[in-house]
Parts: structure tokens; sequence; C-alpha cells
């Protein structure tokens, strides 16, 4: 069996989320495993590098996935691109090493989060960004996301509820940049949990607003209590931009 | 009556083009109108500063209208934006001399084409450009691109007939720049033709792809037989970026 690397660009808009649910056409896992199984005449699993949720977008997801075909990687490329729909684009197809694992051996990942700060709305990007008008301290901002640096308990900042596995996470780097009207966040960091980003985003705008206090900061890492962190914003804004490998 | 001036981006792709067809919701100006009408409760007309086709953006379409009104020029913008539907923004409202007209005294505009040239589609930018893989000869386009400057009769590079109103105009400045996979043209003159620039930059692609010589451009000018010509690029790729006045 072949092992096939891809690296995947998708608007999210008009889907479910990454993960297959069933047999539903309204996830890009399901469109991609589709067209495979098109392509070589079987069913094919694809693995990712993790799920992104319903509406969030990708510039850079990465996914494995075994076959027996002899196709090129330039054939499988440009049959994907041919009958994926257009909002689905597959940016580059390798053979890698038998134990390559989009998730598994992913090291770290890098997010985007667009935030359109004015008060004129924007038509061009209403749909992968986050609309506020408000006015934003983004100098504040820039001093509580350096609280979030290094390695956390993260759970407070996530939509999950107790769990077994790990919730610790390390973040790298903390961007937040603006350009015109958009304000960029960038996360890189060895792992994200659920909603996490939008979550942390969330929290730094409402610090930005002076609806909270960067203290909150340093409260949910420790008392790990969702219900004190900034509300989650829209799956529209975020991007999963890259993601790295060693 | 006071006469407004307002500029307005709008997202093409949903619409009929700027100017009113009857009573269908379906037109930029039809939009703006009825929402007016809600505001003053009379019927206003509203003066673009010249139609856009289906499908074409705009960044800055300047348009003006008359009314009775005193509402302040924040609250007819606040107003607007509010009741629009979100893929049309009023960027800014201001009250001007009377004689201020929208159509008849611009002076120049500047529109852009956008041109995805790549082996790979592009998941993002699919409704706001035109994808054309194949390479393309920049500095063969860029030198043909120089023969439009000035002074010419563009009939041959229009969507019109024969006519009695002058179809000479003046192009002061054609760009052609690329960053990454996005070919860029912008186009500054003193007015453009019906389908004028699609046709000026599917004509530019073409002498870029080899498929035209660059002496059609002289040609055409001449002979002016729009068959000569190259094909008309897609509306989805075009954006009206600004009028000018003095």
């Amino acid at each position: 069996m072949r092992n096939m690397k891809m690296t995947i660009e998708y608007d999210g808009k008009r889907y479910l989320g990454w993960q297959r649910l069933g047999n539903s056409d309204k996830t890009i896992q399901g469109k991609i495993e589709n067209v495979l199984m098109q392509m070589v005449g079987e069913k094919i699993e694809i693995i990712g590098s993790g799920r992104t949720d319903a509406g969030t977008h990708a510039r850079g997801q990465v996914a494995n996935f075994k076959m027996k075909s002899t196709l090129s990687t330039h054939e499988i490329l440009t049959f994907l691109n041919r009958y994926l729909p257009n909002d689905i684009v597959i940016k580059d197809v390798s053979e890698v090493g038998d134990r390559f694992h989009a998730r598994y051996n992913a090291k770290a990942k890098q997010y985007s989060y667009y935030v359109w700060n004015d008060v004129i709305p924007t038509a061009f990007y209403r749909h992968h960004s986050f609309y506020v008008p408000q006015e934003l301290d983004l100098e504040k901002m820039g001093k509580a996301s350096e609280k979030l640096l290094g390695t956390h308990d993260f759970i407070g900042f996530s939509a999950l509820k107790k769990t077994k596995k790990s919730t610790v996470r390390k973040i790298e780097e903390i961007r937040i940049e603006k350009e015109g009207a958009m304000l960029h966040f960038t996360f890189i960091g060895d792992g994200f949990l659920h909603k996490m980003i939008r979550i942390l985003t969330g929290t730094l705008l409402e610090i930005g607003m002076g609806k909270l206090d960067m203290n909150v900061i340093d409260d949910v890492l420790e008392n790990k209590i969702r219900q004190d962190a900034g509300e989650t914003v829209p799956a529209a804004g975020l991007f999963l931009d890259e993601v790295f490998y060693e």
C-alpha cells in the first residue's frame, strides 16, 4: 500500500466541518473520500491532521491516505481538483513513508482569526471574518495575549467537559496585527483544544473592549472555569493556515 | 432639496448589475432605492457614476440623490447599512453642492481585474477572480498594454454596436502586477465603454498565452472589428475601485 499525503484548502462556509458524519456529503472529509472512491473504485479513508468545525476554513489542512493504485501524484491531484466542488482545492499530493500519520506526526499548527474592526462593515470579507465595530485597545490585547504563551492547561478556554485526555497545550506564538480595518490574529502551538482559538480570540476581544479585565487570563488558566472567559467567536473568521511536521 | 453623495461597496455576485430593472429587487440601485424609500417615506432616485454589469463588484461606486429629509449624514449611513443586505455596504455619505451629478461630473475611473494564474485553483477567490491555469508571458502583455494608452476609438474593444455617441476614450494607465498566483490588472481612464475592460483583459490574456499577436491591439483600434479582439472575460473578476471627481 502506498501512503499519500495531501495539502487541502477549503472555504468552510457550506460544510458541517472536516469530519465525515455517516454518509453525509456535507463534510470536507466526506467530499474528498467520495472523489477518491470514484478515482480508485474502492473505499478509501483519509486521516486529517485534526478536525475543523462547521464553517471553519483551511489554507493548509493536511491529510494522508493509503491506496493500492499506481496513479501518479500529478494524476491524483488533477482528478481530485476536477471532481471536487470548487470550494475545496487540493494544493499538493506527495508520496510519503509508510509511517507518516497526518494526526500523530503533527508537531505544531498555525491558525489565523480575522476580525473586521471598523464602524463601516465589509461586503467582501463578510464570510471570512467576524465584524466588531467597537473600538479595541490593541496594546492591552497584546499584553493579555502574552499571558497565554507557554505550556498551560487550557481546558477553561475550550468547549471540552472534563476529560481523561491531557488538556495541556503549548502556545508558541500569538500575533495581533492590523492592516486597514482587518485585525489578524495568528496562533502557533503544538495543538489546540476544541473551540480554543475561538474562545481565546473572543476573550482577547472582550479585554480590548474593556468588558473583561486582563487578569481573566490568569484566572481561567488557574480556575479552569469556561464561563469566566469570553464568548466563542464565529467559525467564519477562523482559518487553519498550516500544519507543521518534522 | 439637499443633494447627497455616497460611496458604495458591493459584492456583485447575487445581482443583475447596478441599474434598476423595473421593480426588480435584484439590482444594486434597486436595493438602495428601496431602503431609501423606507427611510424617508417617498420614492428617491439615485444616480450612479455609471452602470456595472451583472456579477461585477465595486469597492468605490459613487451615487448621488436628492432628498427633503433633515436626517444627518451619519443617520443616513447607519440606516442604510442596517437595512441593506450585507453584500452592499455604504462606506460614506456626505452632503454636496446642488450641481454635483455622480455621472456627469466623473472625471476618471479606476477598475481592477483579477486573474488567478496557477495550475492549482483557488477556493477563496473563486467568486472574485477568473481562473487561468495557462502560463502567461507577462512581459509581452505589458508591452501590448502600452499600445492601449492614450486617446483612441475603443468601439472594437466594446460590446457596443455602431452608435451616434462618441466611443473615443482616453486610458491614462494600465498596470499588470502579480502577487503570488494572483494577477492584478489596473485600468485608469476617463471612461470605459460597455464590457471594454473585460474585452481588453481577455485580449491581453490571449496575447500572454500566445493565442493572439500583440499587433491585434493596433489592428482593432484601427479596423474596429470586435471579432478580432479577445474573448470577454467573466464579470466575477471585475471591480470598480474608484470614481474620481474634480
